[in-house]
């Protein structure tokens, strides 16, 4: 099997499985329980969290636990919002819809909404930015890295102008895509919250991470017990939190040389496709993460292809696993595709493991698919 | 080691750990891709939410994955709430903080938000609740087993009565300290919304349920790609769902037995106690746990036995883990315990694995302890 879906998420590596196992035997106490063993957890509980913010030099950040990106964003948004219903609240249209689908019930609410476009890159379009933030915005929410096509929005200068605009905007950004893949530096990207999943690089599923900036009085989404600093109740996740703190230390301390790698791996399927195939279009930013390839066949349904290729054990996406069951794929309608590119589109989802040979074979896999059409099929 | 803190969590079986290992290497894929290895791990997931309907007579309630039981409680009372604010919700005393502390936060909202009081014997005081039972009353929420005594709520009767009174009343019972306790049958309890946690029952942390009951309307707390019926988005965590159904079909299957031969041990310490040291009192229900003895010693402080105990590598609880670190304890001072009683209680937490032999060691440890107080620490 070649597995080219890791942007919908990705096989636990096996030194970060062994960690959960392990520490759910040993480490199973609940660290808020007063005996030593407990405290122990604790302990390590804390060292994680150093970890964390020396992987991402996060150290003006808390690092809350969560069960994952969804949580995340939901926190990052809803932990801010007052009743405040004239201040303005400022999302791209390409946001994952644990972004958007809370934006869109903030609206529903009565709530001062407003979206900022896409350009046909799929990064956000600055001079629409520029029109909508102003004093009265409160909140801004844009992806680091595009889940659907791995445009990297320029984050650092986006939250800088918008500060310089209302030096009291709070300025989010999901992470999931950019952790490990691109760089990672919260002293550098001017934001106030950060999103980050685990089971996108490796960890098991149901743990996550809002980074939330040491000044930021923020109201948890989840009350109860009181654990993490009140932020996050509920009993920690030891195991996932261990495995995240280790897949984040992983995955950013290879981060450059593993892009590398992987870039290689990208241009070659792009430029193979691009020279074999006339009718199809890479969706892509000039600065772009090397793990997503997003291409779109004006004469071939992608769901189709996956499904071909599925029967060869090549597993790839068709724009984001969570919204794949819609026919409308936002981020690539807003770069201006027509239904039929929409339709004919792919996503593939490299992995720091996949080598040359295997990108070899699933690009002439395709190529030969799409030039024969439906009668590849047997 | 001799682990008697099970009311606070457990340690996962090495059968579900295994399970857990083995899913994130297998069935890693995300059940909302298209190819076939994905919708196997969809198929996967309907077949572990029937046998969760099956183990607990829940069929006729969706089966909600949460990160565990304080992210369920959130949703059941969250997803409830409109913004009608005459309508009154009401909640025992002697609920755990992740219902407790959302009903406070509701009273804070300017939610018209009612306690009922307990009775001496840690259970919902009868009277008091037809008291405060009305048409009224929109929302109730009331724990099964209590985890700081292990006091069997009556729910079924509790239920029956206010629906009885205003048959649109929404009824939720915490869970966790029930399931695979005492029995659990969603045909009889009369509820709506039932809160179950993974960590409680020998599955991981990060893992739990909110049964719904499907004629129910609830908003999602965490929204996003729509996942499990729309009712909490965010990619399934695969290995704790088979871990906790797993844990929960053991659980159930055993229930009966295990209760029989926990009761035993408690019996067991209870007698001894009770018969060596005058100055304890049993804090407990006519109908009760086996798996939680609650003692108040008053001339004795739970946390400096629990630290000597500690030294002899028994491990126990000095009342609800989650607010160790307060001073109070609403449970036992609302069962009119004394400031003194209520710093010298502990808390015995059983499980299934325990054998007389321990019991007897941890016993007599106490015993001693008490009885010749300070003098035994070297």
């Amino acid at each position: 099997m070649i597995f080219l879906d890791n942007a919908s998420t990705t096989q636990i590596s096996e030194e970060i499985n062994q960690l959960v196992f392990e520490t759910n035997r040993e480490y199973f106490f609940n660290p808020s329980a007063l005996y030593i063993n407990s405290q122990k957890v604790a302990e390590l509980i804390k060292e994680n969290i150093k970890s964390v913010q020396t992987s991402l030099y996060a150290q003006n950040f808390n690092v809350v636990f969560t069960s994952g990106a969804t949580e995340s964003n939901n926190m990052a948004i809803r932990g801010f919002i007052n009743n405040n219903k004239t201040a303005e609240y400022l999302f791209s249209m390409g946001e994952h819809p644990s972004v958007y689908n809370v934006a869109e019930d903030l609206k529903q609410k009565g709530y001062n909404v407003r979206y900022v476009k896409l350009d046909k890159n799929g990064v956000v379009d600055f001079e629409d930015f520029k029109q909508k933030v102003n004093q009265n915005t409160a909140f801004i929410s844009i992806m680091h890295v595009s889940n659907e096509t791995g445009a990297v929005n320029n984050i650092e200068e986006l939250a800088k102008y918008a500060k310089m605009v209302n030096n009291k905007v709070i300025v989010h950004s999901d992470g999931v895509q950019a952790v490990g893949k691109v760089e990672v530096n919260l002293q550098k990207l001017n934001v106030d919250l950060y999103t980050i999943s685990g089971h996108k690089i490796n960890a098991p599923r149901g743990i996550g991470i809002l980074l939330v900036n040491k000044n930021l009085s923020i109201k948890p989404l989840i009350l109860g017990g009181g654990q993490q600093i009140n932020l996050r109740s509920g009993t920690e996740n030891t195991s996932g939190i261990l495995a995240i703190t280790k897949a984040i230390e992983f995955a950013s301390q290879n981060q450059q040389t593993n892009a590398q790698n992987v870039q290689i791996l990208r241009d070659y399927v792009k430029h193979n496709l691009l020279s074999q195939i006339q009718t199809c279009k890479i969706n892509e930013s000039s600065v772009n993460s090397a793990y997503i390839l997003s291409v779109s066949f004006s004469n071939f349904r992608g769901e189709v292809l996956l499904h071909l290729l599925a029967e060869k054990q090549i597993l790839i996406g068709t724009g984001s696993a969570c919204s794949s069951k819609k026919v409308d794929n936002r981020t690539l309608s807003n770069m201006g595709n027509t239904k039929e590119q929409i339709q004919g589109s792919i996503r593939i989802g490299f992995c720091a493991k996949n080598t040359m040979e295997e990108i070899n074979l699933v690009t002439q896999t395709i190529i030969e698919i799409v030039k024969n059409g439906y009668n590849t099929k047997e």
